[in-house]
């Protein structure tokens, strides 16, 4: 058996003696360069001339200088980076890019990162890249949340068991569920919002870990990059995580929320229950049973955001315990979350189409309704205003009622006046003196509807201020996104007026 | 081996054949009437007391019935619901209240159920509980990040060497830390706030699931007890779990947070790094080797924030993919995140004691701070703004200075001018024609930190700006909390007022 | 605002500034106490045994020291210390205990202790009380396997189309499935007993962490006390994590697994599905609807099993990231997964008598079967047995007809030689020229089940093969179990009689 | 805003109104396929061959139709499907194959497919990569194994101050920690060939479900394939997930074992620890602070056992609450267990290399044990065995005299005769009988560590009998590795042996 110093040897022998290591760059720098090719090129590029333009205006770097390094920066080919393998000899995509920088420069863009480190340069880096990632989320969230409204609409009158517990319980109308989803999916979007807020953050010029002595304007850079706000303290800027975190967080509650939904999906588009049927193009079929529909689109969507609430958890267990502060370990979460947000997107545009393209079987939801004995709650209800016996004592009288009906083999409509009158006598101990027109009338599941006009209800004027809150709920979101899409290409033209103006200065 | 008919029979047997059976006792109705005699008796009461005086007010009930009903709901022993055992015989709390109620009134109490489901209900008790350990939590918080405030200040210059990636990298003061760690509870009270917002929201109205066909008034029953708003749409008051999840996500981000400052904490109470000593209530010694200082209360946070994080993840888990709408599993799912925010309280509290009272060796810290290279990127900058070298350059001629140096046994008390000229000329290619009292200044650890004076830095004035900073902040926080608290109590007062309006009717 | 200084007076003042300070005891050591008089009292009295008989038998000790001691271990009222509050004196149980020995014999009971430290200690009392528990589930989890057994056996010829995606795919036998689920419990408790033999190991005679000088015999002592084999590596004895940790594991795939049967079991209770009838045990009713039977035993099996999965996860995130060595974060994790297993024991347990009190509409399912056109696979089969056609060909005949059947508003029962024949011929071009009447018999449901006799299928031999070996499975867990128990009792017997005749000696 | 039907015609304009959608292409179709080139196409040729093999060998083919199909699969350009783009048209792999071999062979390879169904084979296609990738972990894992070994043989003599509870609390050998991780190590092995045993199963001859009409040879296509035994009941083989949760769970626990210890190599990396310096390969410089070695291979690791740990829990909740059966998302659950398995691979051996390339530093580790106070408890210990003192009484007198020395600003060496004597008589009440020089020897370092000769222990015997056992348990993993490898090569050579003869027939 070889010993330690054999071991050793042909270590060495296999990983070298220099850095980087061969297995180093196999489970780290590797993998880290593909995810910067795709993720960083275009925000170094931005940070860079922004850092250049702000040397310039706080007089640290010397136009002149400035106007030879901004050429060089404009004149890279970044497309090359985009798509180029990884060389092995520089660390990082980083110091590829300011090597030829340097090179084309005679020296002079060393002087970019004067005031900077890579420390405060990644977390600017992550920053503006995951912001672009939860703009998509948000956008796809509002579509979402459109699709569902337009299909509560649609829906605002379709009559239908609602279930608890997995029961029949109540008549309702089947776009009061999906108004109940857009609601969620309004916090959901006041979720992702607020993240935004904590990832539209600059960290730059916190530099190492204490800021630098020159004269940074951080307030300016971070305007130039279309940030909301700076981090303050230096520390904080390149050693917080609530970025990744509350981002994190909020994919996974999304996620989380829409599995419930997709759960009942899945059982609404079984052939028992035969409530959906979802559209070819999200079906599995057999090649011998035509009649099979598998709604595998379905099936695929819980899974999805069970792995996508499991990778936002996985982000979670990457900062748990590891020190506050500058840490390498975000080189290893972060890819895990960009990997999740792209998920979500993809899959919560799935579901969008899915559910847009779906058909609903009215018909039978409607006789399901009418067959139920769910609307005896509404008849307790009746006699409560009707008569004057307390609630439970109602209550009593309806279940000997239907009990008496479901012993006898019969369904609602064996409910008769001649029953109700001798039924009703013999729990409540007095015959029943009011209008039996409206006993009759709590047994019809549309008028058990119609009269829930309590704010929230199911009945037509509470479904149309909910509909019309729903619309004005989607159109806020618009507003908001464009907005914020707007203030990021106000920064864009601001520095591109600041590069141009020292290019030509 | 028995058949089926003979495992059926044991079972009938053992469990009963009727409700509830004795394995569905232990296993669901037990655990759940104790959660509900410590968290549900007083909010019990004041939902019965909110729901009569609405159905005063909406003429459902009379005002005569009301006075009864009121009455019996005040003269209840609720002490005894509090300590009592389960009997085995009601379903629940609810039921065994109801039971006294109706029994104590003839039948009229009966009727505090009109519109209301134990659906509802039991979505508003728990959302008075909860909105009760949020504010705790937040309570807790508020006083840690104020006494992290007042560390800060004590140490505000402190000089230690801050460290990235575990090696000691550029000096700084301790308290520029802790000023950072007082926003990252910033942004924790930010999310613990927002889940509040979640949380304060009334359900009652929803009833089963549709609302009813009473006139209930939603707004004014959520404004008797306090709650900011309503849920609207009447399915999701009784099935959303973003009240629940919000919670359980500010919860585990913040213990995320804590986490990684007391995995700090641990490193730095060890012999070696010798930076903590931990006051005396907080250590456990050894009988035999008094000098045995283990800190075990930082040890136990760790592994408490862990276990924390743990359970908050666990509320994610139960929701995952259980169906949207009213769902028993909320009865499940409710005392975990219960049993997190409760520990969250107390592991917040240590945490905050075991800060409050710690030593911290000043001395050491200086010493090594004045004995570090940390210092030579300074040095590096200095020659940027004095000299005309370009950054990259200034670095290499730092770079071979300090490995000349370290080569030759020395510190970076060994660096003097003769040395330095020699250096520079070499890499540099021309003589140094600086001023060289710069240079020497700029190896010095306290000049170091008085010049960062950027927005965030670790310079005196950065650092005052930032104290102010965060004292407002800590008042904002205090507002809040106070306010939060004074509307509850209106809220009471008003309730109180409409009940003893009643009463005295 | 107050200052460091004021704080930490508030602080001191709050928490005193000796051991323990009020917020640990509060945080850390009320909560220990509480687990451990309800868990260690006896692991404690017999480690002190065994200890004893080591030390005399090792002649560390004298006899007469041993008797004496050993007769006030033996005297002791174990009962006031598993139910005695917490003095707030002793930092823990084990302290308590030893003042009280060492009290009652004149400081000789102080030798207890000799070459053993609370480090191996506390894990030894973890092992005793985790081997108890590991027992207990799988006691529950062979009584479920052998219910699940006697299901599967009273449903072997149960006719019902299984599902696949969700849909009806083919006809079944419904004991088929549960087959399946006894073939994944008998894994389960493959796992739990790989766990149980990590948990009863013996780390005594590790001491602090390298052992001690005393002649300590590891074996004698771990065989007094029932455990199968010593942890050799003292480090590793006091700091390894892997009980814990593989039980949770085996404890979190085990509540997988049985959510999934679980949330089949959902399905199957809802009136559309209408498979399963829950016995009236394990329901809840509406007090006016009387026929609304809300399945809430799965409900809260569903919710229940995760959060078990949750608290197993949560236990994982404790080690996770903690040191190797002996650390205090142990002692806040091993309580989560007591309480897991407490609760998954309960939960199988519940399970159980759910299932074995539960009727199967097996009309509506053989109806079902009938209906469906699941059988045509078979017709494709019969199509290649008897015909030349290859596979695909085979298919496309089938599939063309049954379109056919649909396109004609028909079912399975349209099927007749004639219109097989002029659809084979279209498709295959050229004439059947077989038997029809295989291919009538292989629409036939029954037959369809009948001949599936591969190993594992669903034909009456190949289910009678595997009703046998589920039985020999059972009794084989039965055997290991006794024999697990037995080997135990016989070590409380070895121990009982080494106490003893120190006792009389 | 747009209705309802706008948004579906929209929809189905961008998703197409056939299969597959493309935004179904886009979630699932295209990353699947993805997957499948990379880790399917072997599989599927070896499963194709095998299952010809079978069909020939039962005489559900004919000989010559299996030449046929044979010539096809053995002629297929596999290297093309291992790198092409998805087509858009095929639904998967499988089909893309499956069309080419029925276009080459007139339609005969539509036979391959008889009595399998697309169930059973993904499963089978499953196993078959997992099996490898465990295999590759196992190898891994082993190396590992053996380097610690050898670390540990290295360091058998290098004495250190062992922690607890981060704090130095007793004189030890370094290799004994070591040593104490390859047991650890050996327990993830076993976890590891445990979940070998659960994958390395076959569940071809399921079919769909219920397997078929077919005489299909389950153990003979089982041997060709190397497996080691089938998944019986067949609803099993097509619904378990036990061999993705049980390997997941072994990944999942040794990841936990890898980040503790990695979290003791980050502080001992430390500069004030100063005990391992990490090779070049394998830290980040500073350009300007050459004396800084950021040892961030470690830092990447700790977040890397992190991620892949949370990967592992991910797939736990993919399976959480999804039906018992086939089911669709196992194709989104696998890749990010192949995921996990992969980095852990990569991490396992990058942490196999730092390990045996870094350096210890011995001197200091000796200077630290030399001046500890961490060997009083082996002088109270002597105390125990020369004089007559119970254990508790010498503790106090040891913890007198430490405290006095500390008291006097002394160390360990100034402990004399003189003043032991004085403190002994003081505190226990008669003078010192004993012979003083066993005392001496007592405070000896070595000494401590020489004496600790019970098995597990720290002493030079002990430390030759656990290496002894190391260098075994490494071997015996060998011979399993081997051995598994030697029985897939062998059934290689038997299905390659059947399908030539068949070729040649």
């Amino acid at each position: 058996m070889a010993d330690y110093k054999e071991i050793r040897e042909r270590v060495f022998k296999e990983d070298g003696t220099g850095y980087p290591a061969v297995s180093f760059v196999d489970m780290e720098l590797l993998p880290a360069f593909m995810e910067a090719r795709e993720y960083r090129v275009d925000p170094l590029r931005v940070t860079n001339e922004a850092q250049v333009a702000m040397l310039v205006k706080q007089k640290i770097i010397s136009p002149d200088h400035a106007k030879v390094i901004l050429a060089a920066i404009e004149d890279l080919d970044y497309g090359k980076y985009r798509t180029m393998d990884y060389d092995g000899k520089h660390e990082d995509l980083f110091f590829m890019i300011e090597d030829e920088l340097i090179s084309k420069t005679g020296g002079l863009a060393g002087s970019i990162h004067i005031a900077r480190s890579r420390n405060d340069l990644s977390v600017a880096l992550d920053h503006l890249m995951l912001r672009k990632l939860v703009l998509n989320a948000i956008r796809e969230l509002m579509g979402l949340m459109d699709t569902v409204r337009a299909f509560a609409e649609e829906h605002k009158d379709t009559l239908f068991p609602a279930h608890t517990h997995t029961q029949q319980a109540q008549p309702s109308v089947l776009g009061h569920y999906f108004l109940g989803y857009t609601d969620v999916l309004n916090r959901d979007l006041q979720r992702f919002s607020e993240a935004y807020r904590i990832v539209n953050t600059s960290p730059l010029g916190a530099a190492a870990i204490t800021t630098s002595g020159f004269p940074f304007d951080r307030k300016y850079i971070s305007d130039l990059l279309g940030f909301d706000s700076i981090i303050e303290n230096s520390f904080d800027s390149i050693g917080c995580c609530d970025a990744d975190t509350q981002t994190a967080a909020a994919v996974m509650l999304s996620s989380i929320n829409a599995s419930r939904v997709i759960t009942d999906m899945v059982l609404w588009a079984t052939e028992e229950m035969n409530i959906l049927r979802v559209a070819d193009g999200y079906i599995s079929t057999s090649s011998i049973m035509p009649q099979k529909r598998n709604p595998i689109a379905f099936e695929h969507l819980r899974a999805s955001f069970s792995m996508i609430k499991g990778l936002c958890a996985a982000v979670m267990d990457g900062y748990l315990k590891s020190p506050y502060g500058d840490i390498s370990d975000k080189d290893d979460i972060v890819p895990i979350l960009v990997k999740a947000i792209n998920q979500f997107c993809r899959s919560i545009h799935l579901f969008n189409n899915v559910l847009a393209t779906c058909d609903v079987n009215k018909k039978l939801l409607r006789e399901r309704a009418m067959d139920s004995f769910s609307v005896v709650t509404e008849m307790a209800d009746t006699i409560v205003r009707i008569a004057d016996l307390p609630f439970r004592t109602a209550h009593h009288v309806v279940s000997a009622l239907v009990k008496k009906v479901i012993a006898s083999g019969g369904g609602l409509s064996s409910i008769d006046e001649k029953l109700f009158r001798s039924v009703y006598e013999q729990v409540a101990g007095e015959p029943f003196t009011g209008d039996y027109g409206m006993i009759r009338k709590s047994l019809d599941p549309d008028h058990f509807v119609s009269i829930r006009e309590v704010p929230g209800g199911v009945g037509p004027k509470a479904m149309e201020s909910m509909l019309a809150s729903a619309r004005s709920k989607v159109e806020n979101w618009h507003t908001w996104y464009n907005e914020s899409i707007r203030r990021i290409e106000q920064a864009d033209a601001s520095r591109m007026k600041a590069v141009g103006s020292i290019l030509n200065g």
